[in-house]
């Protein structure tokens, strides 16, 4: 068990992540299967360090998960209702796994457990990463850690399917405002690529020429080479963030 | 001393409240002066009380400085530094007021003062209110509630000025996408107090007859009878939310 308490972790506070990545026209969240028997699916989650800030305690729950350093993160929302609580969960884990906890120091697991079992307020952030460079990382927590299409998601523990509602929708205004959706891309891309990720983003389509002009207009990318694919005269150009 | 304790609220979480009123062309912000002597201001704060929402708690803070229900509130910020603490601030409070202390329960003066002396992440909201509405409600740790010109601010503790200054930007970006603002009108008021407002907050002027055509097209007011005020023929409109 990994050694929750208060002289290493502020309580009752916990961050989660919904992490977006985008590949084949599908937008996909990061969603891990918890260890032990009951078939339990959260976002991934942790908890702020006493000596740690609070986006320093984001970046580094990203970071053990995915492996990428200084991800583009967004906190869009706080949740927290009075009767908001792990304590289900961890009966129903404690009832599926009686074998297992067996075999451990009775009070650490009830320490464990207290402390998971407090009322949270949950610190939500989403973060944008570039799914092929992602290696999707378990902790002692997980199971297993996959990607999900947004729109096939497993059952989700507690609020956490609200989460990721709100985390695309509060990606989807953003976007309105600026183009951080691009960290969603790798770092050279067809203008193809990003007319795909908006329309599956927003699930609905827009006529080529019109999405280039709007998206060239923003003046945030520099043309590159174009992009070989055997036929040379189709070939469309690559494009990257203006440094 | 109020008796804060985690058995009654969350640990080193506070909420801080950017309350904004408008007056006379001029924003302004509920600050208070802490009681005790060492001339400390900063905003109305308080912190989440274990059955209660978090919403809710911000809600009763409010209620408990302004006397109102239901104010519109919208959460823009967390701060969470790792080094953010209050502890020099109770140690100005100490210094200056040794005599007052001195007569304290001992036990109580130390288990109040750890509480407060804890590293808080801050969950920061601001509040259009009705200003005319207000009646600003010192609760005990107040030794003054009054309004300030937002530009004419005393120093305030800690990182209160950057929280305003995030308030304010905030508030103008929201400005953009909906018509929150007119949260700080009365309920019925004339278009010019409605451009009187949104120059104050953006400090700048607009062309009158543009200004109006643009409030008016957001298609969210009713027109009301006429503010007579003696010269009959200039009479405005009175304008109301639709309800």
């Amino acid at each position: 068990m990994p050694g929750f308490n208060s002289e290493t972790y502020i309580p009752q506070v916990a961050i989660d992540c919904v992490i977006f990545g985008f590949r084949d026209k599908k937008l996909s969240v990061l969603i891990s299967k918890l260890h032990l028997k009951g078939e339990i699916y959260g976002l991934p989650s942790g908890f702020i360090k006493q000596d740690e800030g609070l986006e320093d305690a984001a970046q580094r729950i990203l970071k053990e998960r995915t492996g990428l350093s200084e991800i583009y993160l967004e906190h869009f929302k706080n949740f927290g209702n009075a009767n908001r609580t792990n304590r289900d969960v961890i009966q129903r884990i404690m009832e599926y796994n009686t074998d297992f906890f067996a075999g451990l120091d009775r009070f650490d697991i009830k320490n464990e457990f207290e402390w998971l079992s407090q009322r949270f307020i949950s610190i939500c952030y989403y973060a944008l990463v570039d799914i092929n460079k992602v290696t999707p990382t378990k902790t002692e927590m997980d199971e297993s850690l996959e990607w999900y299409d947004i729109h096939a998601l497993p059952g989700l523990m507690m609020d956490h399917k609200e989460i990721v509602d709100l985390a695309l929708e509060s990606l989807r205004q953003n976007l309105d405002k600026n183009i951080i959706i691009l960290n969603l891309l790798p770092e050279k891309f067809i203008m193809k690529e990003v007319q795909d990720l908006y329309e599956t983003v927003f699930e609905t389509t827009y006529a080529r020429n019109n999405f280039q002009k709007k998206i060239l207009d923003l003046g945030v990318l520099d043309r590159l080479e174009k992009k070989f694919t055997g036929a040379q005269n189709k070939a469309p150009y690559l494009y990257r963030f203006k440094k």
